[in-house]
């Protein structure tokens, strides 16, 4: 028997480690930082990530900068990431619309303009986007999207995507609204459900592992949000990590709908443990689907 | 047997006169006026209403104006009316902070500003007031009014009124958001649910009873909304009258909870029902308890 069987209790918690981990999809913010701050340890645990040769891509619900200033910020904090890795909900719908030819009237913040294709002049849309607006909320812009909602369900059509159903994000100068309350408003004034893009929609998901070129079961995410990154990702068959950073609270411990395959402390310890167990378990081939001798 | 009797459709129809109406409550938005317009022979039927001493009062959900600029619009379309026999929910609503004194944070209308008593400098609210604030509704806004919330729920005793639930109402220009959507977002957010003051709040049309002086059976409601108007009418034990003007759908005639008491065409229709009943039942007395005789 080896050590790790040994150890009831240490065997339990590693359960999560015995399946091959062949790719990681990780969450940005509250697992690598915190606003303008990378979290501790975080910063040398993707450089070890990246040395692992392991493959991975960054899973966000960020919808109020574009991809490139992500990417930007995340260089300042000594993150070195590809535009590629990055998965967002803008550029997922981006290209969901481009494939479905869609003209959307959108809801979202200026500065993400940028991620959609220009829509031809003076054709009127098919379907309303409404992402993290932010100021740009105003009561002229919701009225509009509003009235193009309720013209194209009248029309027997109507589509109405949102980028995410976040409650509230923290700032410096204190707590602002996320998009979740105006694509509520929206829904509860037109009679329609907006469809989630990103997470936690399986689509949003699927598109990251597709990306990868592997099965759900060979692939963790790492996440600090118990129900859209854990819950979302086992969702699809993925192993949900949560860190115990960001926006986790004691009481996702014992959440009444999701439980994690794994607690950690933070990034740094999944990314320890995913490492020291791919070195375990296959000494020549590094992600192999071996499973240990006894 | 009485004309009434001897034809069944028009016995049930007319059921709802059969015990005595000593006083009305009235919508005024859909039964007296379209927007900046009288509905056809509702100014002449006031009159007649006026003219035989049936008391009423109006009651509206009308948030965007304060009740002067509501009695003098109605003036200009002919319906003279005193103030005191407006109800509208936001002097119900100051009304109930003074009771309970309690400092508001108001997200509303600069217009009905004028409704609620002058808060005292420096002294952080107790509670939070949503009204059809309209241009107002800035994210900004939105934000303040999210974040007391959440500090009065922290403090355990979140107060959060809505003075209505209208989802959009029309304008000459399109259709434009009511209240309703952005208390569902401040809801979404905060995780709270708001205590709606106007109809169809119990407590809303017992006011306007209180100032009657009537029981709840003596008194019909008019009005064009089936929900807000008949069932919130229903529901205190008034008998509640459909009219088939204003926001009126035909499919109102067969909806699923809610069994009008009577459907007229309109407005004038009612009131010539209503006065014609109590000639023919009480001679003498015009409003009497009296059944008329076999």
């Amino acid at each position: 028997t080896t050590n790790l069987q040994r150890d009831n209790k240490y065997t339990y918690k590693m359960a999560w480690l015995e399946k091959p981990i062949k790719g990681l999809l990780l969450d940005i913010s509250g697992v690598l930082k915190n606003g303008d701050l990378a979290i501790e340890g975080s910063v040398e645990a993707f450089r070890r990530l990246k040395a692992s040769k392991i493959p991975f891509r960054l899973c966000t619900n960020e919808t109020q900068e574009p991809r490139e200033a992500l990417r930007a910020k995340l260089s300042r904090l000594q993150f070195d990431v590809d535009l590629d890795k990055i998965f967002a909900p803008a550029p997922a719908m981006a290209a969901r619309l481009r494939q479905e030819k869609r003209i959307p009237h959108l809801l979202i913040h200026p500065k993400i303009n940028c991620e959609f294709d220009q829509p031809p002049n003076g054709v009127e849309p098919d379907c309303v986007v409404i992402g993290d607006a932010c100021e740009a909320f105003t009561y002229e812009a919701m009225n509009t999207a509003f009235n193009i909602l309720l013209k194209l369900k009248q029309k027997g059509e109507p589509k109405f995507y949102t980028l995410g159903r976040g409650k509230y994000y923290m700032e410096p100068n204190g707590l602002m609204l996320d998009l979740g309350p105006f694509t509520a408003a929206l829904e509860y004034a037109s009679g329609l459900t907006a469809e989630l893009i990103g997470k936690p929609s399986p689509r949003f998901f699927k598109s990251a592992l597709d990306s990868l070129e592997l099965p759900p079961d060979q692939v963790v995410m790492i996440g600090d949000d118990i129900v859209g990154d854990v819950g979302g990702a086992q969702g699809v068959g993925l192993r949900g990590v949560l860190v115990r950073t960001g926006k986790f609270q004691p009481s996702d411990e014992n959440h009444e709908k999701v439980k994690p395959d794994a607690i950690v402390d933070n990034f740094s310890q999944a990314i320890d443990q995913i490492l020291q167990k791919c070195c375990y378990s296959c000494k020549s081939q590094r992600f192999d689907d071996r499973v240990p001798k006894k």
